[in-house]
């Protein structure tokens, strides 16, 4: 099942809902992982304007999770090839996030602005102290999401304020979809129409269910809490102008414009 | 003024109330820093239960912010000094929250615990790009944090979620204060009533307003956010059953108790 947050034209309030055979939405009322109540008001999925999937409680990231991705950002800056020995999770912030079809403004002072195309997992269930082979129980669903980076920030800077987090740099959507399998799914990215990024999906260095074991055994995860898993392989440098999708097959397709702010 | 969040003996439900006189509450209906209607309800300070005043939509923390605290930082872990050169924010996770009188669980496998007395800032306006001079019109009150911190998995870790964020990891309150001046304070932490840190509040490398101009360049700040200012000094190591108050003067006195898992 697949489930979108919207907006009506003109206006502000954000509404839930299901979408049926791929261009209608059935709108609910709550929540889709809390209990909800189905309404009889639909519109066409072309009629309204996709909003971000949710504002999570809280934004965790996996960061360097796909040994590709993490030889590569090595070569690129100089530094010694450092794979993760453990599942730490890291943060991003909800200030950063826009949805399917927004713009990505790129900061003045910016000069190396990348995409990462990453699987987000959206957690339905409180848990605590889960073991890995239950963890998937507190998986509500899966979205699409692009970790744009500034690699000239994330150098110089002492934290990720500003290379991660600076407004519009984590589009996320355009959907959640309850029923995706991440061991069958190629993520694809491309600019301006051309394939320049491809991989396995399910190639992480720590899967979900460690992920989630690992970080349960210390914090407790909501209802609405996302992870994002990480990402693999290498982006060209963008500039203004460029359209970038961030495809993974089976569950959604991203798409976002880079602008000058 | 200064506003509580608690809640009622028996009742999930959370309120926001005004003090007055010290030892009474006036409920209000909304958020303090948003339109909010001030109700007839009144409650003793004394017949209520204290809760974390906001969950913040992002949580910041600066840091390493006072010269002292990273100078003692650098002599225990036998690393370089490492005076920040810009105000680079960071971040903390909201899972970690608990109130003033609630405990500190110290988890399985930690060895070395120490508190981090902070002052709070929290957001109450709405702002992007705003001059030094301008950045306090967004600043709605503060509170008094504890950074509870595990200094060996600060040093093992790839991130903070462990050493920082673990569950009840993040004591903040009791209430918000609109008109605390940071400028003539002290804080004062003491372990089992004994003072073992003290310092000017409002010593900081970097002030308030440099932080919050600086991260507005960048991003949005929005009600509700919070930014947690840093410490000095040096904390010992706890241990279960240690009784930890932060005392930012004029401000307010945050107490908990740490305890075994």
């Amino acid at each position: 099942m697949r489930w979108l947050r919207f907006s009506l034209p003109g206006e502000d309030s954000l509404r839930y809902g299901r979408i049926d055979d791929d261009d209608r939405i059935t709108e609910i009322l709550g929540a889709p992982w809390d209990s909800h109540q189905v309404t009889a008001q639909r519109y066409a999925l072309s009629a309204v304007k996709v909003e971000v999937p949710l504002i999570p409680r809280t934004f965790y990231a996996a960061g360097l999770n796909y040994v590709k991705h993490i030889q590569e950002y090595a070569a690129q800056t100089g530094k010694a090839i450092n794979v993760p020995a453990h599942a730490d999770i890291g943060y991003r912030a909800v200030n950063a996030l826009i949805a399917d079809g927004e713009d990505v403004i790129i900061p003045p002072g910016a000069t190396q602005v990348e995409y990462e195309g990453e699987l987000v997992v959206v957690i339905g269930k409180r848990v605590r102290h889960v073991a890995k082979e239950d963890a998937m129980q507190c998986v509500f669903g899966y979205t699409v999401g692009n970790d744009v980076s500034e690699r000239a920030w994330q150098a110089s800077d002492r934290t990720f304020w500003r290379c991660k987090n600076s407004d519009t740099f984590k589009p996320m959507g355009p959907c959640i979809d309850t029923a995706f399998d991440a061991s069958r799914a190629e993520t694809r990215v491309s600019v301006n129409d051309q394939v320049t990024t491809r991989f396995a999906t399910g190639d992480m260095l720590f899967d979900i269910p460690t992920f989630i074991s690992r970080m349960s055994q210390n914090l407790t995860l909501y209802p609405g809490d996302v992870i994002w898993m990480g990402t693999d392989g290498h982006s060209p440098l963008l500039k203004a102008g460029d359209r970038v999708q961030v495809e993974i097959t089976g569950l959604g397709v991203l798409r976002n414009r880079f602008v000058h702010a």
